[in-house]
Formats: C-alpha cells, sequence, structure tokens
C-alpha cells in the first residue's frame, strides 16, 4: 500500500482559483480512502464493535452521502439519487437533512453489500468529475467541497481506530498490515522549553481552509509556561503504572477514578499482560510493549493522572497552538504506512518541541468550548462541529492515522474524557517556575 | 434449493444395526444445513442482531465443533485441531469442556472469514467419513453422532430464526428466499375436541433418539380437558389488539404486562402498521399480513394473554402430548421450502386436531421442569438440556423451519417467555365442561 | 413483645356461623401487627431498602388500605376515605382498582407521618368493628374479610423481612428484638423417609380458609421418593462452600451460574466473613454464624446447587404436601419470638420428617403455576395470586417469622429464584432406590 | 423562622485578628442550620430521593464530621470519637481521610437516629467552643475553622435542595414554609448593558475567605460583549415551550438532545400542567404558575437551548465576574424566608444588571477547569474542589437558598450539565455589535 499523499495538492481555500485543483485532490483522496480498505474483506468490513465505532463500509458509503447531499443534491436540479433509501442509511447525525439509521445499529446493515457500496462511491465520483468539468464552481460550492474533502479524510482515520478496536476483539490477532520494524533507539530525555507570559493570538485567520470551530482568530493572555519536549513513552508510563498509578484516587479527578473502577482499567487500551510481558495490540498483531514508543490509547483522565503523579499538568490548547504554529507540520502520519507511533530519533529535541504533530493526538487540559465570537454556519453544515460543545476535551496534532495533508496548529480535535480507542497520548507542561 | 429430507433415513437408536445407516445420514444432514446457507453473502454471514441470536457463520462452525470436540477428539488418538483457537471460539456453553468466547461477541469475529468455515466444516466432514469406513462405530458412539446430527438440526432452524430477526432491522427489506404464494383459502372454523380423565403416560420411551429431557417416561393423571382443532390465526389476533388486547392489565399474567410496558408491544414481532393496514416482514420480504395464517412470533405472554380474553388456556404439555402421539408427523416443515406458517385446508380437522407438527411452535402453560426421575448424562453432554430448566416454558410440534425428520410427539422445545424470534405461535385448550 | 397467637381463633371458612368469630380474629391480628412495630422508630418505619421490600409504614398503611377498599368502600353506602389520596398511594398492585404510587418510590413517602399512618389504622378498625356489630355479615362478606385477615399475616411477615434488609446495611447493627439463646445442641443426623409410588390428592379441599391459589384438589400420581429427616444446617452448608460449591458451574442452573457472577455470591445473605470466622447478621444483631441452625436466606439457585452437589435434588411440591399433611402444623413460628431459626432438637426426627413446618421456607422444585381446573375469582381480588404464576419457585411450611394460625399443608408461597432476603432454606428429596 | 444572618460577621481571611470573631460566626451559622430543620420531623429528615441529593440528617451529621475530622482531631491530642463508626458513615468523599459509606446508600442509615445526629452536632460544638476559649487559634487553624464554616453554608442551601426534591414525589404535597406572597409586579423589560474589549483580572486576590477554585487572581481578554439586564423569566421561557422548544433539535448541543428524550422533558423541573395550567412546586407547596417569576431549576442544556433560540448566548465565567465584580452582594437569599425567586422590582435595572446575586444560580458558558497556576492544597482538603474540574459547568451568583455572608463575585459553582434540582436558571450574553 502507498499513500500518494506527496503528491496531493494543499488543501484550498474559497478562492476562483481554488476551483482548479479541486478535482486532482477530489480524485486523490478519494482514491486514498480506498486504498486503506484494500486489505479487507467484506467480512471486515461488515460489523461494528461498539456504538462509538462504525463498520469500515459504513464510513465509505457515509462520505459518499457527503458528497451526495450537500453537493449533488443542491448543485444538480432533478438529481436522482443512486438508492433513496441511503439517504437515511448513511446520515450520521444531521438532524436537519432529515431521519438518521440508529447508530448502533450501523452493523446490522448486511445489505447494501460491500460490492454495493464501491459503486455507490463509485458513481458519485463519476458526477462529481462530472460535475467539477461541467458545471460552475461557484465559492460557495467550493468551499462545501473542500469540506467534504476534509471530512473523508476525517474518516479515513476512523476507518483504521474503529478497525482496531473491531480486531482487538479477536482471538486470533488479524493483521491489518506489515508495518514499521520497531526501533530500538532509546528517544532522548525529556526536557522543558519555556515560554513568556503575554497576550497571544490564537485560531485560524481564515486564509485555506479550516473547520468552523477553530475560529475566529482572537486573542488569549497566557501566563508563563513550559512544555515538555516531547511526548511520554510506554516506559515512563510503566512507572506510573509501578507505583500504584492505578490504585491512587489522590491522583484522579474524581469522574476519572469512577472510570478507573467502572471499566476496571489497570493500563492503557490494548495493552495485556501475559507471564510477566507486556504485549501491546497494533494494527500489525500482537507485539511486545516497547517502552521507547510513545504510550498511546490513554483516556484523558489517564493522561490527566499521569501528569499530576508527575508533578506536572496537561498544556491548555492555547499554550499548544502558539508552540506549534511556530513548528512545521511534519511527524508519522498515515502516509508512513506504520499505522503506529514512532520511537523518537535522539537529536529530535535540540531546538523545538518533537512530535507535536502525528504520533499521537495529544490530550488538552481544555475542555472544548466555543472560541468567542464563534457561530456555526446555518444550516446543516451548521452541526458539523458546534453541537458537540459540551462534555469533550480537545485534541491536537493528529496521529499515526491522520493524513498529513488534513492536519495544522488550529486543529481541534475533540472526545469525551473517557475514550480511549482513538491514538491518544500525553505531552505534559506546567507552570513557568 | 431443494432440501433432500425425502431420502433422509430416520434417526437411529442405539443399536449395533444403527451404524449402517449414520454416515448416509451425516451426510444428508451436514449437506443440508449449507444448502440453506447457499443465498447468503458473507456479510450475511458475518452479523449478530442481539445476544441471544447468533451469526450464521458461527452456527456453521459451531456445529463442526461439536463433532470436532465430542467425536473426533475422543475417538481418534493424538487428534490434531485444525486450528485450536477454534476449541474456545465455538464452544457455545458447556463449561466442562473449557472456556467460551462471549457469547454477545460472537458478531465481532470477522476472521476466521466465510471460506475458513467452510474448510473447516469440510475438513471435519472428510474426518468423521474416514472414520465411519475406518473405525468400529460403537453403541456409544454411534449415540453421540447421532446426537450430533440432531443438535446440527437445531441449529439448522436457529440459522433462519436468527437471520430473519437480523434482515429485520435492513430497511431494504432483504428477501432470503422466493417462498410459496399466499393462499386466499380461509380455514375451518375453530372447534373443540374432547378428551377423559385419566391416567396417562408421557415422555420417550428408549426406541430411537430423543433427547435426554424427553424422559423417563412416566405416569400423569389428567383432568379430562378440550383441545382446539387448530392454530390461532392472523386474524383472531388482530380482534384481540382491536379489544384493546395490549392495553388491558387484567388479561395479562404480571410479569407478561411489565414486558408489555418495558418493550413497547403493540402487536407480533415482525408486524408493521403502515397508513391504517398491517405488513409482515417475511423470510420472502416485507408483505400483506394474511388474515388466514396461523399468527407467528409472539411471546408467552401474549400467547396467554390471548387465551385469557378468549376464556381458553393454553394446554399443558401432557395434555398436549396424549394427543399427539396418536397423530402422524406430517406438516409445513422447512422442507416445504415456504419458511412461513401455511394457511390451513379448509377439511382439515374433520377428525382430529390440525397443524400438531409443523407451521408454529406451540406455547404450553407449562414451565420447563424436569421429569420424575431426570438424570442428565454425566460430564459435558449433561449441560445440553438439564441446566436450562427454570425460567423457561415449553414449546411443543415444531415450526415452518423444523426439520420434518427431527421432531415428535416426546420432543421438548423450551424458551424465555418474552422470546418472539422464534416461530411461536398459538393452540388454545380449557377444562372440559 | 408478647403475640397473643394462643387465643387467637382459627381462621374462618365462609359459613354463617364464621361471622361470630370475625371480630376478635380482626381485633387480635390487627395488634399483633402494631406489636411487631413497637419497637421502631418513624425513622426505621420510613425507609425502603430495594424495590422489592417496603418500608414498614408502608405494610401498615396498606393492610387497612385493603379493608377500606375491599370492606368498607363496598359495604357502607357513601363511604368518606379518611384520604383520598391514600387509595393510590396505598395500593400495591391491583390494577383493577386504579392507579398505583411507583413501587421503587414508596420509601420517598415522608408523608403521611408514622403518626398519621397510625391514626389511619385507628380509624380504620373503628369502622371496621362498627361494621361488625351494625351491618349484617354476609358468607361474602365474611369471606373477603378473612381474606383481608390472612392478608395481614402476610405483611407482618414482610414486615420482619423487609426490615432485617434494612437494618443489614447499617455499619451499627441495629438489634430489633433480643431473640433466644443459640443453642450449642448438634440436630439429629439427615435421614431419608421413603414415600411409595401412586395417586395421590393435593390442594386444599374448601373447608376452613384457603387462598384461591392452592385449589381445586385434585389427583397427581407420584413416583416412589424419599424425604430428608429435617432441613440441611449452616455446618453442612459450610462443607459445600468449603468444596468449591461457588466456583463449580457443573453444579448450578444455567440461571443460578450467571447470578453467582452477577451477584458475586459466595454464602447466603447475611452472612459476612471477617479474620476467618463467619459471623451471621439476624434481627437480634451481629451473631457468631451458628453450625446446628437451619441455613436461611439462600436463593432457589443455591438450594438447587447444594441439592445437586449432595447428590439429592428439591422436593417437588407434591411430594412435600402428602407428608405435611400427615403432620401437626407445629414448630418455631413469629410467636416464639426468636425471629430466627431454631435448632433441632436431638430426638425429633425419629418417626416422622421434623420442622416441615415454620423455621425456614422450603424452596420446592416447582415451578409456581396454576393447578388443574383453577380460576382465580372476578374483579380486582383474582388479582391476588393468580397473575404471578410465572418465573416463580414454590416455597412451603412457612418459617420463624410467619404467624403459625397463618400456615398449612396446602399453603403455596412463591419467589423469584434469586430471591434471598426471605427466610428460605433446604429440605433435600431423591428419589426411591 | 428568622434567620440571624444580619448579626453574622464577615468571613474572616487568615489573619492573627481573625479568630476573634470565629467564635461568633461558629455559634450563629451552626445555629442557622438548625433553625432551618427546625420544621421538618425525623421521617423528613431521614430519606434519600436520589443518589445525587442526601438526607437532611446526613447533612446535619456530615456538616459536624468535617469540624471533628479536620479540626478537633488534629487539634485535640488523644482526641475520642463521639463515635468511632461516623468517621466513616459521614465522610462525604476524602479518600485521603479513609472509606466512605457508599453515597446512593445514605438514605438506608435509619440510625443513628435523628435524636443521635443532634447529640452529635451538640457535642461537637461544645468541644468546639471550648477549643476557642482553651487553645490557641493559629491563622492556620482559623482558616481550616473558616472553611468548615463556609462548608456548612453549602450544605445549608444542599438541605433545602433536597428536601425540595423529596418532596416533590409526594403526592399529598407537603409545605415547607409558607413563604411569601407571590407579586402580579411585571418585570422590566430586557436590556443589554454593553462592555468594551480588554485585558481584565478575575479570581479571588486572596483578602478574606475564598475557596481554593476562585483564585489564583490572573489577567483574561475578553472581546466586547453585552450582558442581559435581567433573569429570564417563567414567562419568557412559556414562549420557548410554545414555539416547539423542546421539539426542534437544531436548538441544542448534541448530549442536551439526547437528554430531552432520555429524561422525556418538556419543561423545568417542578413544573406540570393540568387541563391547561401551568403549576409550579415550590418550597410552600404546589403553586399557579407566576410568569413574571425567574425561571428556576433548568438544566444547562435547556439554559443554552433558550438561549439559542433567543438568538443570544450565556455568558462566560469572566464576562460575569467583571460586571459582577462592580456591584453589591444583595439579592433574594436565604435570610429572606422566601426560599423561592422573586419577581424583580420594576425600576431595578435603570443603572446596571440586576438579580446578579441570589435568586438562582446562572448557568455559564464556562465548563468548570482549573484557573492558570491552580494547585489545591495538599491533603485531604486538597479534593474539596480541583478533583470535579471535568464534566461540570460553571453556575455563579447564589439563589434564593444561598446565606447571603456565603455568595460574592469569584465564587464558582459548579453542577453537570443535566442537572435541575439545584435552583438554576438564565442570564443572557452576547457579543457587542
Amino acid at each position: 500500500m502507498n499513500l500518494p499523499a506527496e503528491t496531493l495538492p494543499a488543501a484550498v481555500a474559497v478562492t476562483d482559483a481554488a476551483a482548479t485543483v479541486l478535482p486532482l485532490r477530489y480524485r486523490l483522496i478519494r482514491q486514498a480512502t480506498e486504498q486503506l480498505c484494500a486489505p479487507l474483506s467484506a467480512e471486515d468490513c461488515a460489523v461494528q464493535s461498539m456504538p462509538d465505532a462504525s463498520p469500515v463500509k459504513w464510513h465509505l458509503a457515509h462520505t459518499s452521502w457527503f458528497f451526495e447531499t450537500f453537493i449533488l443534491e443542491q448543485a444538480i436540479a432533478g438529481y436522482a439519487h443512486f438508492n433513496p433509501a441511503f439517504r437515511v442509511l448513511f446520515n450520521s447525525y444531521y438532524k436537519t437533512v432529515g431521519e438518521q439509521y440508529a447508530r448502533p445499529q450501523r452493523g446490522l446493515l448486511v445489505r447494501p453489500s460491500l460490492d454495493e457500496v464501491m459503486r455507490y462511491r463509485h458513481h458519485t465520483d463519476r458526477l462529481m468529475l462530472r460535475l467539477f468539468s461541467e458545471h460552475e464552481i461557484t465559492p460557495a460550492l467550493a468551499a462545501v467541497i473542500e469540506l467534504g474533502l476534509n471530512h473523508e479524510q476525517q474518516h479515513q482515520e476512523l476507518i483504521l481506530t474503529d478497525l482496531k478496536h473491531l480486531f482487538s476483539f479477536n482471538p486470533l490477532r488479524p493483521v491489518y498490515a506489515a508495518g514499521a520494524e520497531a526501533s530500538n533507539n532509546e528517544p532522548p530525555p525529556l526536557r522543558w522549553f519555556q515560554f513568556e507570559e503575554g497576550l497571544r493570538r490564537i485560531g485560524h485567520d481564515g486564509s485555506g481552509f479550516s473547520f468552523d470551530n477553530e475560529g475566529p482568530r482572537h486573542r488569549v493572555f497566557l501566563e508563563s509556561f513550559a512544555l515538555a519536549s516531547r511526548l511520554v513513552t510506554n516506559g515512563e508510563y510503566l512507572e506510573f503504572i509501578a507505583d500504584g498509578g492505578y490504585e491512587r484516587p489522590e491522583l484522579w479527578l474524581s469522574d476519572g477514578w469512577n472510570a478507573v473502577q467502572q471499566y476496571a482499567w489497570r493500563a492503557p487500551l490494548y495493552w495485556q499482560q501475559r507471564d510477566h510481558q507486556w504485549l501491546n495490540f497494533t494494527l500489525s498483531g500482537l507485539r511486545e510493549l516497547n517502552p521507547h514508543e510513545p504510550v498511546c490509547h490513554v483516556s484523558f483522565y489517564e493522561a490527566d493522572a499521569y501528569a499530576r503523579w508527575k508533578g506536572a499538568r496537561l498544556p491548555t490548547e492555547a499554550e499548544w497552538e502558539v508552540v506549534a504554529s511556530e513548528l512545521p507540520v511534519t511527524g508519522n502520519f498515515v502516509e508512513s504506512n506504520r499505522f503506529h507511533p514512532a520511537v523518537l530519533q535522539p537529536a529530535a529535541t535540540a531546538e523545538t518541541p518533537a512530535q507535536m504533530f502525528g504520533d499521537v493526538w495529544e490530550w488538552m487540559q481544555s475542555a472544548y468550548s466555543p472560541y468567542p465570537g464563534f457561530h456555526p454556519p446555518a444550516g446543516a453544515l451548521g452541526e458539523y462541529n458546534g453541537k458537540f460543545m459540551c462534555n469533550q476535551m480537545v485534541l491536537r496534532g493528529g496521529s499515526c492515522v491522520t493524513p498529513e495533508s488534513h492536519i495544522r496548529a488550529t486543529y481541534r480535535n475533540f472526545f469525551p474524557p473517557q475514550a480511549r480507542w482513538q491514538f491518544s497520548g500525553i505531552r505534559l507542561a506546567r507552570d513557568a517556575k
């Protein structure tokens, strides 16, 4: 599998010029989704492992539904649906569009078959490409298409995240891809970078694509703070466990401690202990736990408890963003074909914090809230981000299953504090001395 | 699809002679299972619709597991498993055999693939057939093989029952098989057959195959009673609904009324009302409700409430059996390829009660309890029936998805009183005047 | 506390003569209820420990509601309610009477106060006694009054049962009553009494009071069987625990084993282990476990598993009744003021089974089902017993908190198989050799 | 009932001088708690209406436990507990102190009796007053005592909040206190006060008592904004309902809409509709709904949906605090003996926003998070506030059941977004034009 990310043009802003690169981006991103699914059987794609996850087949169909509903239906007079029933079946949560098939039952949809869903994708692609060649792509239309492509990339990540969760229940330990050889390097010691207090600006400035929740750009006052030079590793997290981390309520938020009891957490998701040895289930199968890799698949509660145990805290999203916005967007993304966090190179943290992008989503101390002046757009697309601004925590930086062209410093991901099936890890911060 | 039931030899008793027909029965019954699955895709076979149901693929594997575990492992010295992991994966509930994969997660097993499961079946079949030709089949071994064949037939029925439940969630209304044309005949009026009081014998006498729970044969004293000449129809059940049947607590057992509230029951499972018309989801798709067919997919609670509303009651299993044991085992079974209850012919009830076998399982008033002197066999096979003798009600007579050669007058099926996804219906009884 | 049971006339049959003893019975039984509550504070009486239990105050009010609803409302023209709101508040489950206050919320009724409830009782008593002196008590009316008195006695038992459950949550270990000194006697060894097969009659014959579910009297055929000479003791049950009784699935019904896991059962309810010593919470406080007492507060599942471990089984209710009907109704009842099962005297089992009445309710192998020809009475009182005839098991013989005059050989008590807060224990049976 | 708030000295800062007023504050605040409970019976005080609420008796004991555990145990060498079992029974959530009795079972503690709890309170008071007169009250000790007094005031509010919830289940509609006559005044029209953007300071500056979560004082940048002149009224909220507010998903946060479905919300808690008239259950019984009163007992979700429907939003806590810090702390508090929000006087909003303190807690748009530089104190008292900083929203300003001396502009209350049993209401904000 070789994902064609290098040749993918950057996400387009809503300008007249934008439309010229859109068809190319459309083709490449849609192809990338199918390439990710190439190793999978129809059975692999049919099943749902929990209400929060979706079958791969559903992701494949829903991303086509997005283009059909928000582009083709709008742009083509008298548009005839590929299958009218899909309008409900593959609507995720857009209540303004109409009814949705119940989310926890997505895995019951043995029909349409995977073949039929692929026909649906290809039919949609043909109509979209005809649209590009035969219709005027207004800036407004281009903006929605660009949103659809970023939406497709989000589901590329979810396909791998949900698939890993599904495979983890299987005693046969399926392998999605060979991945990379594990490194025996030791990462550089954790250091602290200091940042001065001051009035800063965060949020997206509107040049190029962004999701609505990344703006408006606005001022925030930051006290001086320090940010860790790299991510927390499995080895460091093992010390937390060895020190009774999961048995000491004073280290946890109250809801976090309740979660530890309720779910009987004793280690990150996908870790298992056999004969005193820790193993780690990955998209390349069950492997010996590598202490040098970044710790992954922890909840916000675990990230927070680890930080407290370490005498530190998690960063706020404003702190993280002012640092990240000075750094290039490089790292271990889905295009590396690892599908797993990588061991950091020894010299990586000499001048700036490393691993800010890629590897694992970093849990922030910040609850997911609207920025000052935020207003979601009118209509169904206003349901994309704003309505989830409660009971969720912000994550930043993308992961090893995020497409590289999808992430940026202002990007705000969000999940409930107990979620562990995302590729989520820990970067420490602290108040400046 | 043509199921080869006509040529299937009868179930064998444990005699020296038995072994000669076993290989033929083995081949035919195993083939019948696969013929039932022929119209299904790998996706259709992978998914589980609820904890009480299993994926078709799991049924296909588990029935092989039964022969592997209880025959091949025992009979072949140094037996090498097809895949040692299957020993846990496809153990249903035999705690004496060892661990089981969690039942509600059977639908998560995207691996082994359906292809692999079919290889497992064919591998098992080759070994079984070699066993027949190369080993002495002792009466003890023949008895377990015969049990395995009857077990396979039970799962043939469950494959269709569970598949119907799965398909019912699908707005595309999948069709399993064309089925038969609906009949417009009106069934004969319901009459009562009277039976005198007296000391009777019920239970299997041990000649030919039976499950352990059918014996020992023993004496019961029956008061005089009357049994309805036929099953209750959809049209008769509609009168119960129209008379407020689901809204009148005085018609229901206390737990039944709670179930009506909890599950919001308003009609049998698979019925739906659209524009004042009743539709019925069947294995041949969504059809107009036929008032002349036997009512099906009702719980014990609904059967009991209907009987009370009608001034009657359900039969006890002893009453049913003393009548049924005088009748030939004929009816609408899976071999008719209808997969749905059939309308009764007008002249059918002239001399004896009709529809005692086939069409729908008939809910009895009797809780599922051990017969006097019942002792399950030692070892794992003792877990087959005895450990479920609590919180379940008896059903009698087989259904339209039961193999004809599988049923007999002494056969005791059992399900919890709230179960509705089996092909279960209603025959009335009453005390004699 | 001295309960006046000795002077209580026997329950009356519905004859013209009956009415003459009714007023005396009424006064004594209603007084007995209040005497049972004399040691309790208003707080003790207000609280509900689980949905299946009720506050003592609710029992006190509901038993008055019964007389008000089924006697005073019917017999007195233009009857004015003590408080019209009580008609709903203290209706237990009589849907024919009207709405009920939600059962799990009975403990939220801080008003009416206990004082007010006692005024309600005394008001009802005054009207009932006036009815006795001023109205003709027809046989029909007498029958309902007698039912009300037996109903009141059932709630006397429930008051103590529910109170024990409530007190058991309290780390201060409240004492209801001093009870009796524990005996150090060793009970006689367990022996077996043999009974011949044959056609027997069971069920109440209608002479004197009985509940509707005890009849009609009817014939049953019994195989020969043996019944244990006495109840199973704590010491014997400890051997079951020591032999891994709670860890061996092969000893349990399937639903029983699920209950062991779900509720983490490791011993009977109210047992606790401290420093390798077993303690037993009783209505006389926390005491060292006495190995010679009958085991108590076990579920049907535990009784059944114990019997299987012992190579025996539980009796059917027909077996139990044919033996009990030959024995006098004597034993350790509530009038002994022990409120706990008693150690059996050494010579007690010389000629007949002992402890058949009193001490603990004995779990039967029989599901609670209607007798042949059973029809509940019309109207609200028909809801008393019949509608519970599903998912429950029969218990026989009464307990140490049952009023002596309340029990008889035909009496059928019933509870779900997982219930443990009743004073329920174990008597073994087995097939005859 | 006359609460002696006028004469209550202000909360003390930790200075040497502080100790001189502490004994007086101690006596008055402890008395106020008991005065609040004077109208209640032992039964009223014993019962718990839901896991989130506690019985009044538990509040009475727990507040004494606080002084016993954090003052008497620490200050008195060889301190002998009133009852050692209380150390566990009345520990709320301080895991550092040791075990806690399970919160959802607090209502099962019929013992100790209310009388015994009052003895516990008076015993504690005697020892505390002796401590004041015989020991040196160090600043550190004074700080913890002051914390204990503020803690006691929080439980004064909870006593009324939890009692109202308990009484609401009672069809007899208990009256706690007569309260005040309802006003027929119409409040002034809602206006908007504008505030300029700029760098502001919020948080407590450490002079005088505050909870740890109110600090440190720090800078925040605020965009210009507008704040509503008064609270939203019942009449205004009725318009939201009439406009389909509870039926339009586009008005709600995703979790809010789920809550509407799950809990079947159709109006604020304690509202009920009878014969097309709205009634409101209050601590003075069931009353006709007064459209002029501030709306109360709404969740964050409802407050947020109302604001969205109105084209506005909720304030952030920083916006609210910079306005409130310029205003005097006056309003409708518990000392008014209304126990219900009051109708605003017509002239009240002439110059500044009104009702900022008292009447109802105002839901903020802000998730409850630590301020920059926040560190909870070491030891058990560090569990007071910090460990709840997740999944909760901030409320500001106090309510009609808050003691006047307890509230201030920097005070941060917090509850989960679905909580409705607190006296919580709505103030609107919006971005400046």
